[in-house]
């Protein structure tokens, strides 16, 4: 017998996300399957509602329910630095640590040439509008650890000192994180240390 | 910085599924968020016309398109021999496998006193009901082999006998699987091994 061709096709939609194999596309469709109409009607709800309300910051590109975002408007912190990372995840990781009281910006992704992903792909034009027109005396790059983090992270000091903004000084998140890594996978010890043991590029 | 609670609470709901712990649920939605209307669109009608059209079959409990399911109505089937499994994925499992031509029953769980499940939780009673109405001379047990699956078809076995319906064989999938295994993640050759290595209880 073949699967009827409904939950066929929820399974074929839940496998396309990132992480889920078929074995688990299956297990949650039948899940869902299961829940209860309630449970079910909640799932949907929370999904659109989401989908509906969260926008992205028009200032630092965070997901938020208000755009600018709760932290571009919070006047208690320190305007003239800015911690660059790669996703509104990587932004909750960090944010979740006290100790860091600047702005944030979001760049979307990183640069990887072998799929494609080139400057323009990500917001680094947005990034250098920003550092032009306000009062930013430091950059902190907060990419990933990974290979791809690191040239992103080196392609954008360069891109800063070559387009002559001298007066900001860019620095590299210090490595307490393990090299290699994923920092929205780090506890918040390891991310405080690596904010402290920040190096100029 | 907190999270926007419409995150927040499509990660709360999407964390409950089997399988998907909290970092799991965080990457999923956060996937939901960046994908375009279409492929939401996609997702959310597939869960709730999976949910609207597919119904358990009044006979043999597998999901379904129809009621009776396509296995029950059949007519090239053996109706005289019952393959019981746990789920209806075990079910499309063994149905993959063209050795077994006969029909099926979903148990809709198995005995698993640690966790509250008595006989009256899953469709034991349907099951005998359909022994007692159908013209059945054998009944082939494909509960799962670890040792809830065991003492479900223990359970059964003998139930089977007490209640006097001594003109029918009750056998247990043979050991081509793995003890202690799932019998949704076997493979083919493993699991026609397995039927016909059957033996009685």
């Amino acid at each position: 017998m073949n699967r009827p061709q409904y939950i066929e096709r929820m399974i074929e939609i839940i496998k396309r996300m990132p992480g889920v194999g078929p074995k688990m596309a299956e297990r949650l469709s039948y899940h869902i399957l299961k829940m209860s109409e309630n449970e079910v009607g909640s799932l949907v709800d929370s999904i659109l509602k989401a989908r509906h309300i969260i926008k992205s910051c028009s200032i630092c590109y965070n997901l938020s329910e208000h755009d600018p975002c709760s932290i571009c408007t919070d006047s208690a912190r320190d305007c003239s630095i800015i911690c660059v990372v790669e996703t509104p995840q990587d932004l909750i990781a960090i944010s979740k640590v006290k100790d860091y009281k600047g702005l944030y910006f979001v760049l979307g992704g990183v640069l990887s040439p072998l799929d494609a992903v080139c400057p323009d792909d990500i917001r680094i034009d947005n990034l250098i509008k920003r550092l032009k027109s306000d009062n930013i005396n430091e950059v902190i790059i907060a990419t990933d650890t990974d290979s791809k983090g690191e040239m992103t992270a080196v392609y954008l000091a360069e891109l800063i000192k070559k387009i002559g903004i001298i007066d900001i000084k860019v620095t590299r998140i210090g490595y307490g994180l393990p090299v290699g890594g994923d920092i929205e996978y780090a506890d918040e010890v390891t991310i405080s240390r690596a904010i402290a043991g920040r190096r100029e590029m």
